[in-house]
């Protein structure tokens, strides 16, 4: 996380965020702050990836639409905390359209160049008299606060803002990529999501925008694990200004670009799962010597979502029986009797279990490791030469406290 | 369960438990009773159902040989509960058919009419010479104690025994199925598993006894769910000992007869489920209205594991963004405008969304029935006319405190 008043997008936008009233109650944020818009100079090109849940929001079908029609020119983002604005029917629809439309008018833009993130309470009509008052505080002059504050307002039960910056030298030029984003899963599904908004000042056709995205979501976002809960809201957004004078239209320098906005994204991601409700340390699961990364992931996936291995790294109990059994469940195909899991980081830890048989090591040992932030748990399958690395966090007390006592 | 000490397995059958000084510590199993025996007086049919869990246990391994092999001569269960014998290597499948061995030998039977169970840590080589003993206690005449007994002798973490008896009249016969079982998942996977011992006295064939087993245990066992881990030694076995005059080789008779297995099988998997660790009520998932039983168990699995609707029964929450989302997340394919969400039993309950959206409730009457022992959850998919029901437990931070700091 970089220092939040210095935080700033790339170049070509800027931000702003005002509190509308939508959070009602302090489990909905920590920050009163609750709308906020990145406006853009200039048309952007676009890319996005939405929650593939079943039910989806209505913001989420709305930026779908958006996008397919017009990914060239895309002006600005207006979001809000408080309401999700999914389940929500016909009217949720109208509402969120009516969003962009309103910013779109302050803006003095068309509306299907703004997209709308929701993140909040479901199967509540969006309050629109607060919202319409809060789309024209934030559009306009006087909303001075900037990008910092926006990450403060659409935070939900995050515990403090996520936001990433890297500048990257491409050809002599220096672009930057930059971006904020809000807690997934776990927490409370019911009014969070994971909610993405990156900008850069690469100028780059939609189509390559999108590409890169694809990458970098799949190796970061959908890398990490809360409680195996996807939202109807999930959405990443990221615009591209187009006011760096770098030649990003070529897939050469694309490859650069996406390595840098793939380490960005798994900044953001790992900041997401590190802020899990409850939770007390991030955990690192790598599986290597796969024979795929499919086989890597499944197995990787398994052990981050089994609350026996969370509730055992919480309590520092380096319980390596647990490990196996859940890669055991994931349905891939391995053999048993080659699997080496060590516990540490690469070249420092424990080797628990080797060949399929407990290892000889000192307990006290593996238990220090397990008492780390973060902690790695990391399993070579003796297969081949893929992998998988996905990010989780421990499961608390606190998780189950959180959860069962939280009522709108 | 029935009355512990008028519990009896199927004629034909005995049992016996002693304590052989396995569970070493007070986590293991709240009895200090540690082996079990369950003897026919003849050969009995046999059928098995293990677990799918890539990390298989010696005896699971042991056994399932011993079943391909000879079925239709069985003649004995010895299982132990301290030491899983899982992760054990060579030396691990060496001590299970010790154990059959061991138990021929006192019993004047073959090593292969002979079936092993073991339950508790993993990783662990088995302590060969109290298993000895147990051995020879267990199968002696001064074992006295019953069916009973060897229910509680199995027991780890579970809080109590489970048992579950039918008697059912067909074609003029009375027939007798009768069995007793352990606690699943959640609990500690590692020293856990979920095992059966089921009888009866039908005269029937090892094919048809299977058959029967997998449609019962597809309707019970294989529909609770406490964490989502399946262990590495989860076993269910029944035998079959003839000694009813029923004649039961025809298909028809096998009808009731698995209507009745079912029947009983359903009764033992509600009481796994409502004895997880930590737990304080057992939740009925019922998934109606869907197109096929996959997508209906694809959609009940998913709500039942997720930690946030567990969460949110537990402090009696009547969260409904939680069950839609995890609905949503399954991968079932279904339409969101279709469906219709009630809480509490069939015909007296509250529907909290209808056709897709928010319906008109009392938040207090919801909020009662998620108060309920049971709490019933259930989703109609507006599709079709197949079903599934699963049913798991709560979720509380006594989960949490028990597998964080349990230290073997």
């Amino acid at each position: 996380m970089t220092n939040l008043e210095a935080f700033a997008l790339a170049p070509g936008f800027r931000a702003a965020a005002v509190a509308a009233g939508l959070k009602t109650s302090s489990a909905m944020g920590a920050s009163s702050l609750d709308m906020a818009l990145v406006v853009a100079d200039g048309p952007c090109s676009a890319a996005a990836v939405f929650t593939k849940n079943r039910v989806k929001a209505a913001p989420v079908v709305y930026d779908q639409q958006v996008i397919a029609e017009n990914p060239g020119s895309i002006r600005a983002i207006i979001a809000n905390a408080g309401n999700a604005n999914a389940v929500t029917g016909e009217q949720g629809m109208a509402d969120a359209r009516r969003m962009a439309e309103l910013t779109a008018y302050a803006l003095r833009c068309q509306p299907n160049e703004v997209l709308v993130l929701s993140t909040g309470v479901i199967g509540r009509p969006m309050p629109m008299d607060k919202i319409t008052q809060g789309i024209a505080e934030v559009t306009s002059p006087i909303a001075h606060k900037g990008a910092g504050a926006a990450a403060q307002a659409i935070m939900t039960t995050d515990t403090r803002p996520k936001t990433a910056t890297r500048m990257v030298q491409i050809g002599g030029d220096t672009i930057t990529i930059s971006g904020f984003c809000k807690g997934a899963g776990m927490i409370h599904p019911d009014m969070a999501t994971m909610l993405a908004m990156i900008t850069t000042d690469i100028a780059v056709s939609p189509e390559l925008l999108q590409q890169a995205l694809n990458h970098a979501v799949n190796r970061s976002f959908n890398r990490i694990s809360v409680d195996g809960d996807t939202s109807t809201n999930d959405t990443v957004l990221l615009l591209a200004s187009g006011t760096s004078q770098a030649d990003f239209f070529t897939v050469t320098n694309m490859d650069q670009f996406t390595e840098a906005l793939t380490d960005l994204c798994i900044d953001l991601a790992k900041q997401v799962a590190r802020d899990g409700e409850g939770a007390t340390k991030l955990i690192e699961i790598g599986v290597t010597g796969a024979q795929n990364e499919r086989q890597a992931h499944a197995i990787a996936n398994t052990i981050a979502i089994s609350p026996l291995v969370k509730t055992a790294v919480h309590g520092g109990d380096p319980n390596w029986g647990r490990i196996l059994m859940a890669a055991g469940r994931s349905g891939a195909d391995f053999d048993p009797s080659r699997i080496t899991l060590s516990f540490g980081p690469t070249g420092s830890g424990v080797t628990v279990v080797q060949n399929g048989l407990p290892a000889q090591y000192e307990e006290h040992q593996a238990a220090a490791l397990f008492r780390d932030d973060p902690v790695y748990i990391r399993l070579d399958l003796g297969l081949g030469d893929a992998y998988s690395t996905v990010w989780t966090c421990d499961f608390s007390k606190e998780y189950v406290e959180v959860n069962a006592h939280y009522t709108t």
